[in-house]
């Protein structure tokens, strides 16, 4: 995990008045989206609770109590709300500080970036999650792995590489001139490759160039 | 699909300034979730375009620029945006049309919308729709079927009902007194147990009060 240290973002865990915590699974793809999120807002991020996926916290009774999904993140908040799913808990994040504007300013780019956020959601970064859960052997502990899903989510990537080069070919970013969640998403499922044991072939010569700006950004080292 | 007449929801395809067409598919439960949405916020439906799954008209070269990702439904707007992705559609409607708020008024309530929705819509709707796809006869032709897929996902069914009802169990609503866009992705996921073949167990009560009053809405015909 990055040094927080660097950017300046120990010391405080408030935002306003909400004091928070983040229960947070170090590599995994989906904490980091939050991490990300929250550097790209300039926000602090709340105390950590490492919660280990290896050790099966996640599925302990304590934990499960405050995500009955069993899965991580969760932002734990002050009154002791516990609120789950990655992009609930950004949008909370987004609510609390609206700038810089990453879900949109407007009902039309809001629904534009809701549209591409979960079109590389549901569709790459949906895919590039099954081939790791279904086939990597550190997670044959953790799942009831189906290898012929797999293999037919391995042969799909492609396809979804496609609409995102198509889309990074006429746009900067992926809804456009700036950065907002999708590309954070967008980004985290080409990272999550690599462990994935997929290759990303030559000829995605605009997902390379976008992917090459924003692994250059501190928020990346989330 | 409901007669719109019996609604008063035809003769109409403006919303505010904008004209708008919705590439619909009839029984498909996606199209259907933006057909209720539109009727809980009490505003016509725009002209239907109707897509015919069954004759791949979705793969179609004309469909698939205005979705790359060929799925339903669609709304395209006046200026020839295409907006697909179900949630996507339907915060673009509720920007427009913000009263009944079903996606939340302030920042904490939208994450636990946002939150629910989710859980629901990646949880348990998208188990059955995997057991539908991967499972029924008539999806042979549109889908690379992989059974083992439908049958783990079948099993699944169970826990993601009960995270359902031990929620409604204590509230009349998923996300509390009124209806959000929550109940209608949990809806849509109870209703499309039947064409893929897995019956609601009688003890989950709770579910089944809440989805006999949903099932009572005039919304719920569309």
């Amino acid at each position: 995990m990055v040094d927080l240290a660097s950017f300046g973002m120990v010391g405080s865990a408030r935002m306003g008045e909400v004091s928070m915590k983040l229960y947070d699974g170090a590599r995994a793809p989906n904490p980091r989206r939050v991490r990300i999120f929250f550097a790209e807002k300039g926000v602090p991020l709340p105390e950590l609770i490492p919660i280990d996926i290896t050790k099966k916290e996640h599925k302990s009774e304590a934990f499960t109590k405050l995500n009955p999904a069993q899965r991580l993140p969760v932002l734990e908040l002050d009154d002791g709300t516990a609120l789950a799913e990655t992009i609930a808990i950004c949008r909370y994040l987004e609510g609390l500080h609206p700038t810089p504007p990453l879900f949109g300013r407007d009902p039309k780019e809001q629904a534009l970036i809701e549209m591409w956020n979960r079109r590389v959601e549901l569709g790459l970064f949906s895919s590039v999650s099954a081939v790791f859960r279904h086939s990597h052997p550190s997670m044959a502990e953790l799942e009831e792995q189906v290898p012929e899903w797999a293999e037919a989510n391995r042969e799909q990537v492609d396809d979804h590489l496609w609409i995102l080069e198509l889309q990074l070919a006429g746009n900067p970013y992926v809804c456009g001139d700036s950065l907002t969640v999708a590309d954070i998403t967008a980004g985290i499922a080409i990272d999550f490759m690599k462990p994935s044991r997929i290759r990303l072939p030559e000829e995605f010569v605009h997902i390379r160039r976008w992917h090459g700006e924003l692994a250059a950004r501190p928020s990346w080292k989330a």
